[in-house]
């Protein structure tokens, strides 16, 4: 059969060996390139002549960095989900929503494959396939780097060359990276043995070091409506002006710089920097509004379903009922996170400077030293005896059984 | 009956206030004055004549620092337990072994009870006296603060000077702290507002400000042994030292300052601030440890155990079953936690700056972009197409119901 | 102050002597006594009159059946809520319902407290006083049982006999007992020893030991709509004649008789018997239909969510953020647990006879031996080869380490 | 290479093909022979020359029958372990102790290739393989049945016959079976369509449905120390004796039976029938032994524990860190969970009919109706009103904010 193929596509160098690639070995294949625009940061200009350049039959560039923020990254952000307490999941967030459009647009123009040029040992063929599988099971997924005998980049300008195509780059870039509205990664390099050092000054893209950061501190101000920012510094704003803003002034004070030995999915372990300067700065400013908010028991819980939450995320598992479920959970604990929290950056740090909501659980009558209405300390005597009447109970059979 | 009472004594105004309380409201009794030095950093000397001269029958002290540090603090760094994701127990982990030594003590001295000067509003008073049950659970509880009149430190100093006993403080102390090896803790004033940002320059006493620490970073090495600390800077070192010169160079460095509004035990938030500059080194550097020797699902339930241990250890439940079965799971998963990190300290960041260990189980030939033999690409078609079957056969069923 | 106080009122020998002696302990008070009517299958004609004979001022009658299964049962049943393994939460579950109407009227009619009739021992009392702090955070709670001199059934009808009140009650009642539409709970006599067996023929009331259930078998469908039972045999049912039905043949059949030491909320253990006939087949049918619909990862997480679900309603912490974000949680879950359930009931057995769903995520042609299209045996050797990589570099380094 | 298969060999239809095929398929191959008895009850005499009959250059015979209870049944019996809340675990529990004496046998004969008979949809050969490569990880794994072209029980009778080679079975077997000396498991006909009510006339071996049960109940006494079983009816047993009577009384009296429809490891559901009536026995009264000896706070921790527990032993992820720190947790849960169970066996009826134990939790005199010495209801109001102090908080900060 005429295979008719959607392919994620980038106008890289990965993207723009595929075509060739599968013009030859599916025969009288027909190709629709799909750039689906999360904030690469890359210009998508001339994209589509691009792609229709290389063989491409049509292209898509679709624009859905708002979409991106709001139904992807604040449900993330309300959850404070953080895989292996470190790594704010910013590839992993943005794939399932670059599958689902892939698929959206197989479905609509009938084709029988999605292809993408994730890596064989990556988490992004996962994320990807997942995604595709839960939307369109019928079709069939190509994965090229799984089963062509490209090895390396160099093989790849190889492979270009040969065909006399124009390679996609004018100078080597030196690490592996993703970027979005939400983050940049980086892989490779002296990174590739954990015991080096990162070279900070080689790798950072969205923002300083902590060293470089200015001497003097910047507050901001972040305003929240049911655990999602509404406004900053006072004005109101769209999501991706949030999170523009927020990366600009996370990334000159050097904060959210992150280097993290992380287990994929795959089974493997890999090492991985990543600036998330915007990001780091939501979650903590989020977090902040929380710690007034929300009762003992909803903290303590959210954070287990926040570890899940993480884990499903990073796993490429977004489009499952136990993620929509553990979603369903966050929000309902998201109903009074609203209010303002003040925060110092300075130099790498993010710096509690006083918050403040209408539905704080805080108290100061009861939590002050001197006794209000509200608060007997009789009370107090009760309660520790009925708290610790097992351990006594059990200190009793203890010394009766020991008799 | 003439009661025999073991008194938990620091020297400081809420016991010296205690004793001539006793003597009064408890005829004839016979008090055993218990200081027990978990590093609080006060002088000890006199402290037993002090005692007596107030009225005390005999007075101990105990220099417990070191068991501190090995049965209590280490337990808790292999944990990597923080409460509420912020506060890393400063205060609740040195309280079990306060209690347990008075307890013993007082069992020793055949006494008819324990009295503390922990407030009514606190989570002291639980944390003494479910221990204080566990080991000695016949022995009455005396607990003044939350049955006498006295309500304020004014009422205090105002009961000494009309008995004319001499008030042991020079000048009038600002905030309510505790402190020991591990940290020091800051309570009331302007903190009492959680709109309001924390007085650094004011508040802080084991270190200083981000803002104030050096322009030079300082890189230090930490070496475990099955997650216990047993190197720095490639010297063996006692517990004691380890935390002494962690919490000069951390504290010079501006690390471990965290202002956390937290649910107490008794039912209300509270706000501190807490400095653990020391701790928060040990804590991070134990964790990039972890990352390099434990396998994903080993690092992802440790995770969820170390929340419940930090929340038994906040609520004073030490000496418990359940936490003794926890510290059993940690203490398993620690048997390759062996190696070596090296941290850069600067300016409140601690940034990794690379960790080694024989048990590490990243490895570079399958992490790298190149096959090797250890990984084939095609496993990874397989993984993925059973991973997500549960996906496919759902979106089928979906397909097929709504048909 | 003149008090005027809601009571929970049942016409049995407890609230009848709380009238008297609220009476007599807050002086010119008024009463209005509420019976809230969950099933406890008493006669509540003449109650009215009853109660204002007694000397309440007013009193209300409440049949809240509907709304008891509809709005807290349902919930327990979608969530599998099972207490410490065995308990189905029969009392726990009217508790907070019952409480929440107390709180309605107290504060419908002006009332300045409220009472109830629980121990000072149990749980209910736990149960009611939390509801009541959170729909009625300022008025009062009395509970004559935690302050009162009387100490036993005995001293309550003395009390009555002494001010020539008619004693509510024929004969003398052997257990303590709570019932309702879902349950009927025992406990007291012999059962407070656990070595003891308990005396089923004396004891149960809902239904028959095993033992004296028929020798024939019977089968019931039921059928589910979104997690809600919704036809019995093939007949659309209403929630409270559902339950009277499945009781009825439940109990017939023996089933749903549970014996167990439990853990109360005030820190002791406890033995009670429990018939909860109907309860019993409800759950097994929905779990029946949950191993269809759903798949593994929530199966799983949904596990551990539900026991926190019963923790929290056993402990009566029904109307807390944390209960309605599991329920949300739980809600999102059930979407598709749609279908029909046979069972067998013989004997105290419930044995599965199949179960059907448009939504049954089992795929007969995955399951069978042979192979189809959706699954392909080769497959399952790349999914073990990266499930398994963590072990093989693990066995791989330890070799190494070992050198 | 020339290659030194071990094929596990049980003398079977399956493993009986396998050799002649593996002869076929790696030239001049040997083939090593080991038969691990764990209880299936089959002939082990003469199976040594069959298995050189066939082809093997030697053979193998263990019986591991009392380690497989002691080392693996055990620690699962202390933890409780039940997958997806009704599988015993009885094949998942058998698999790693198997693989590892294969890989033990492999790397003491220098073997190149282990060899099993497990198909390519199910669990086992995922159990196999980990168990494998966690012990021997440098060997070649050779699974047939997801490469050969064989696709039924059919299909290996002639490639028997084809080759003149004796067919190891005199009668046609129904249902797909797995017997050891914990369970009997079922799978196929009439069980692969869920709506299907089981035929247990048919079907079970271990022992009868309820109805055929005795009319006469039957009592059995058994005795735990730190949660491993001791004695039986007051008479000290071994491990295999404990198992094969428990066993004959438990299938005597129709005790656990098991339908169930699970989903397995490779992402999809299947349905089983099982029987374990002595294991369902030994799960019943080792959890009524610690609702006896176990504190509220670790029987609920427990619970998850078990359900992870329960989940690594299905996937075959036995010998693994996290299985191993689950176990230690476990162990540590068990140092009181000593004493004495009474229960009564009735056609599927298992009844509790009293426990004792010196180490129980239950007190008498605090859980009894009247006030003893032990516990204060005056201590219930303090404990109420600090346990529901957030909820008196949050409706107070609710009244204000809706002012």
């Amino acid at each position: 059969m005429k295979e008719k193929i959607v392919l994620a596509y980038s106008g890289g160098l990965d993207t723009t060996v595929i075509i060739p690639w599968l013009k030859e070995n599916y025969e009288e294949c027909e190709i629709i390139a799909v750039c689906v625009d999360v904030g690469q940061g890359k210009e998508t200009d001339g994209l589509v002549e691009k792609a229709e350049g290389m063989g491409a039959s049509k292209a898509y560039i679709l624009d859905v960095r708002e979409e991106f923020i709001t139904d992807y990254v604040y449900p993330m952000v309300k959850a404070n989900a953080v895989y292996e307490s470190k790594y704010l999941l910013g590839t992993s967030i943005a794939r399932p929503l670059i599958a689902k459009k892939l698929a959206d647009i197989a479905l609509k123009e009938g084709a029988t494959a999605i292809c993408h040029g994730a890596t064989g040992k990556g988490n992004d063929q996962i994320r990807f396939e997942l995604t595709i599988k839960a939307f369109a099971p019928n079709l069939k997924i190509i994965a090229p780097w799984r089963t062509w005998d490209i090895q390396s980049r160099e093989d790849e300008i190889e492979y270009l060359l040969a065909r006399n195509i124009e390679v996609p780059m004018t100078k080597e870039q030196s690490y592996s990276r993703d970027r979005n509205l939400w983050h940049l990664s980086h892989e490779g390099l002296e990174l590739e043995d954990p015991k080096n050092e990162p070279n900070f000054n080689h790798l950072l893209q969205l923002g300083v070091s902590p060293e470089k950061a200015p001497d003097m501190a910047t507050y901001i101000d972040l305003e929240f409506k049911k655990g999602i920012p509404v406004k900053l510094n006072g004005k109101a704003i769209t999501p991706i002006e949030l999170m523009d803003q927020l990366n600009i002034v996370g990334g000159a004070n050097g904060i959210g710089i992150c280097d993290l030995v992380e287990n994929r999915v795959v089974g493997m372990k890999s090492r991985g920097v990543y600036e998330t300067p915007g990001g780091t700065i939501l979650y903590y400013a989020h977090r902040e509004l929380e710690y007034l908010c929300l009762d003992k028991q909803t903290t303590s819980y959210k954070e287990i379903i926040a570890n899940k939450f993480a884990e499903l995320t990073y796993s490429g598992e977004w489009f499952t009922p136990l993620r929509e479920a553990l979603s369903a959970f966050i929000d309902s604990t998201q109903e009074t996170v609203t209010g303002k929290v003040r925060l110092k950056l300075y130099k790498g740090n993010i710096i509690s400077a006083g918050s403040e909501s209408p539905y704080s659980l805080y108290n100061e009558d009861i939590a002050s030293f001197t006794t209000g209405e509200l608060y007997s300390h009789a009370d107090a005597e009760g309660f520790i005896n009925l708290f610790g009447l097992p351990l006594k109970v059990r200190a009793l059979m203890t010394e009766n059984a020991n008799k």
